[in-house]
């Protein structure tokens, strides 16, 4: 596929980059912006360029942030003894979209995947025990994927954290609500046998 | 799903009016963009607006190109007796890639459409009649694709030409190369058995 214009054919280099576009659909978003007049390519351009000048990350937590301390981090009505440790900030989105939790997070922006080159030195961690150490709370909860990487970071993790005094738990694993058990995994299915819980009328 | 940032907000709704991209892709799309240094991202940002600021389109027939004629236009061994009419840049570069076609083109930037707004005046169709005046091709073949707009442009270009002494094609519609008979739809094996052409062992 020959592009007849060096420049469309930078823009489309450059737009074939992101995660998921090809170049066909790349060609695509180009030739649509081109359509755009002036004004609306200067939005768009300066909507992607603010995002490294203006965003910056909460000094405590890691989540992504206008002011140095998250929303999160600065409301008082938070539990600060409680502190859930999530991959990313769209775990945090997830997360608050369930409004099943009211405590704190610590974003690692990553998990360690040796494959990767991603080793623990990347990632948000070393920060982790300080900020226990300085805010001793009560519990610390791994809401990691259930992936290698992910549990290769949970067992990191509470290698360094394992000897202050605090409760370390995970996020249970087990069949979907709303999906059948015909068709779940047998790993998961199994351990969701293993990890069976009393029954509770009021769950 | 609730955005902890103003700027990333803005980025999202930015990247989410692409054709094709969801909010939830944009948000994939924007936190990629995120963890890129200062570099890359003015790479990115610089190529996007190069579109707008250095791409022209070719004064004859309306494709992209860097400079006021493009390659296919000012380039002397093409055929200028045959014109081929395309809806968009990427028709141009898929009959290219064919290597099955001497001629030159006209792009339309488009496919008239009641429905969406668009008439001939919103395309590049009032210079075709000029064009043709102007270097008397021997031939024009309309390549636009077989939709109701596709047909309605045909139409329409072909009432504006007639008079012009010259052979006005379409390109031929059938089964495609490589597919099976059963699976084609009832119109266009219909039309394939309507427009059969004389078995010859060249082809």
């Amino acid at each position: 596929m020959q592009i007849p214009s060096v420049y469309l054919e930078q823009a489309v280099d450059q737009l074939a980059s992101l995660p998921g576009v090809g170049r066909r659909t790349a060609l695509r978003l180009a030739l649509d912006l081109l359509k755009r007049n002036e004004l609306e390519i200067q939005d768009f351009v300066n909507a992607l360029s603010a995002l490294k000048d203006s965003i910056l990350k909460c000094e405590t937590c890691g989540n992504i942030s206008d002011t140095p301390l998250c929303t999160i981090c600065s409301n008082p009505k938070r539990d600060t003894a409680l502190i859930c440790v999530v991959e990313d900030i769209r775990d945090v989105m997830a997360i608050e979209a369930t409004s099943a939790y009211n405590g704190v997070y610590h974003v690692l922006g990553g998990l360690i995947s040796p494959m990767d080159g991603i080793g623990p030195q990347d990632l948000n961690i070393v920060k982790l025990p300080e900020r226990i150490a300085n805010t001793q709370p009560k519990e610390v909860i791994l809401a990691l994927s259930p992936t290698m990487e992910g549990d290769t970071t949970n067992f990191y993790i509470y290698k360094k954290i394992k000897d202050f005094e605090l409760k370390v738990t995970r996020i249970s694993r087990g069949i979907a609500v709303g999906s059948e058990l015909q068709y779940a995994d047998e790993l998961t299915l199994g351990r969701s046998l293993q990890q069976r819980q009393l029954f509770d009328l009021q769950q």
